[in-house]
């Protein structure tokens, strides 16, 4: 338990409101949620379903035909056939991640991801008893695990590898042919993937990719949410497409930790596959790719270190060593003195943490403009 | 992993929808939510916070309104001061024990708990790498654990106790005074109380009671729900009345595990506490109540053992030994032949289980008035 610490954002958000309530506005370029809200017809769908009574426990595995859905989204978006009976719907990415791991990680198991890298995945790592074992990345490997990586941090304890693409807080994605050597070593020596994909249609220089196009994906677990994609954080729902070979535990789990993932959401999940929403969706897409493009610039020109354009989420993990040697105090500072709220480092891991922040433009573009420009004003080269 | 099973009671309901499919009415005693759904009330305030866009995440200790609303309902109910700051919103009970659970039981920690008892919470503790070791008892303890039989299992290894009062499958209550000196018992030997209080509002012969009114419940965790007070079991609500010295623990591990309760259950939830739900919940309480005695009554004349009128919950925990030594079987039995759904008793542990069997008052008192019906006319004494 004492290896699992709270959030950093969280203060920070908590300083945000303070400053707030002393009667500043703040620009939030902390926050991890989109700010796009849900889309109208997931909410009608959900409240139609709960006039009429559909509010008790489905089956653990989520409705059959949601589980349908989720294999047809497979099946028209990267014209891959992966059955329903593989898909189990959750509570949230982390009730998938939970799943997944509590079902494949014994006592002491090491499971290699990135540092920086999103922390509850860690910790989740922990609260089933394995062990995460960080892999420093840096911007030559886009912040991610490459092959080369993988093999030099396996050793006799690891049971597997975790990837996010994009990740949170780099934004940046595995390159499909790295995807493959990667998950080809894993396969070879018997190991498990678990890939987490919930920022997976949020890219922007590319068409979206999943590990389940890979020839052998027996060895792999896709965690998903609803949350990103969608505008459906608070929803709490999201999904695992799970091997075979593991389904029995997995049911098992789920029936015990979770009986039913939540029912509205699921009334109101229908409605997200549906023509309309998937427009909604690349509208969106389009609204975080411009903000990107505006963020990304306007950092590097005030001196922020941006080697890598993050190619998806909606995150920029920026290099801030021209500034300061210290992000945690730097981003107080930022907070304090120009009312822009950023996540330093520590939230992240240990590697390169005090000398990067992350900027969420999760905001609009006139509020990142006006960050950019009360950052370029009160930043000065340390 | 392969100590945790999947429930009977699910393969029963599958054989129940086979046995509707061949075309025969079911009566269905083995369901275990209530049949009364949301009050209307609480669907109204989670679509008015849906439609105004209020499904972000929230604190992932729940909004404070609604911490504030169950301190208020622990105010107004017993006439406790229990303050917000101690009541954690979870994702439902399952999510409240296993936040307690994972925040302070060591690896091969023994929890103590009755055989019968509720399988999810034993699998709960095996899953945060605890030993749940199960106390056999019967009707002359109310199915319940006391203060000696407490004494006569504690050792070493012995973290706790895990109480679940109304019980399922059995339906009765820890009484006031024995409650008391188990609580007394534990902190003596300071230990933790685990107290599952989720059917504490469906009780039919006395006043509601909670742990927490003892004058010495600093060692316990009192798990709680929306779902079968409310009639919100899809919505995956409940809540955890935590220690003060424990809070750090749960809020991180729910931050990790959980980042938010949902959340138009958490806006639905505030409707909950209100004058005309609660009116509400009474007259379901009464119908509960004429319900039981139907059931129990009704299977005492057909020659089934309940040795203690169940106090509250909707279970009636059936001896069947005249009937046969093979709950398991005779289940099958009474759903091929009598198309009455009932759960065995091998579903909530070993002692006794093959002699009894769970039947549940979630259906209408014309319902149950058939069920027993049929019954009557295909059992006989074996």
């Amino acid at each position: 338990m004492t290896s699992i610490q709270p959030f950093r954002v969280v203060e920070v958000m908590e300083q945000a409101w303070a400053v707030e309530a002393a009667g500043r506005t703040v620009v939030h370029l902390e926050v991890g949620e989109p700010d796009f809200g849900t889309p109208a017809a997931v909410v009608e769908a959900a409240t139609r379903a709960m006039a009429g009574g559909l509010v008790r426990y489905t089956s653990s595995l989520g409705l059959p035909a949601l589980r349908e859905a989720i294999s047809g989204y497979y099946a028209t978006r990267f014209g891959l056939d992966v059955p329903a009976r593989r898909i189990v719907v959750t509570t949230g990415a982390s009730g998938a991640l939970f799943l997944a791991l509590a079902a494949t990680v014994d006592r002491d198991d090491e499971i290699l991801l990135t540092d920086p890298g999103y922390p509850c995945n860690r910790n989740l790592i922990l609260m089933c008893e394995g062990r995460s074992r960080p892999v420093p990345v840096d911007s030559p490997s886009n912040y991610q695990l490459t092959a080369g990586l993988v093999a030099d941090h396996w050793d006799e304890r690891t049971r597997g590898v975790l990837l996010a693409t994009p990740s949170n807080p780099t934004g940046t994605v595995v390159p499909p042919a790295e995807l493959a050597a990667i998950t080809d070593l894993v396969a070879a020596r018997g190991g498990l993937c678990f890939v987490d994909e919930i920022y997976g249609e949020l890219v922007y220089d590319a068409p979206p990719v999943t590990v389940l196009a890979q020839p052998d994906s027996d060895g792999c677990f896709v965690v998903n949410s609803f949350s990103k994609t969608f505008g459906m954080t608070g929803w709490r729902l999201g999904w695992l497409v799970c091997p075979e070979w593991a389904l029995p535990a997995v049911e098992a789990l789920a029936q015990n930790a979770y009986i039913s993932p939540p029912v509205p959401a699921q009334y109101g999940a229908f409605a997200a596959f549906t023509e309309p929403v998937w427009a909604e969706v690349a509208e969106r897409r389009a609204a975080f790719h411009r903000r990107r493009d505006l963020l990304v610039e306007g950092l590097r020109d005030i001196g922020f270190s941006v080697p890598v354009t993050p190619q998806g989420a909606f995150y920029v993990y920026a290099g801030c060593s021209a500034f300061s040697e210290d992000s945690f105090t730097l981003a107080r500072h930022i907070l304090s003195e120009a009312a822009v709220a950023v996540v330093p480092g520590c939230d992240f891991g240990e590697h390169g943490a005090a000398g990067h922040l992350r900027l969420a433009y999760t905001t609009s573009l006139d509020q990142i403009a006006l960050g950019l420009e009360r950052l370029a004003r009160h930043l000065r080269p340390g």
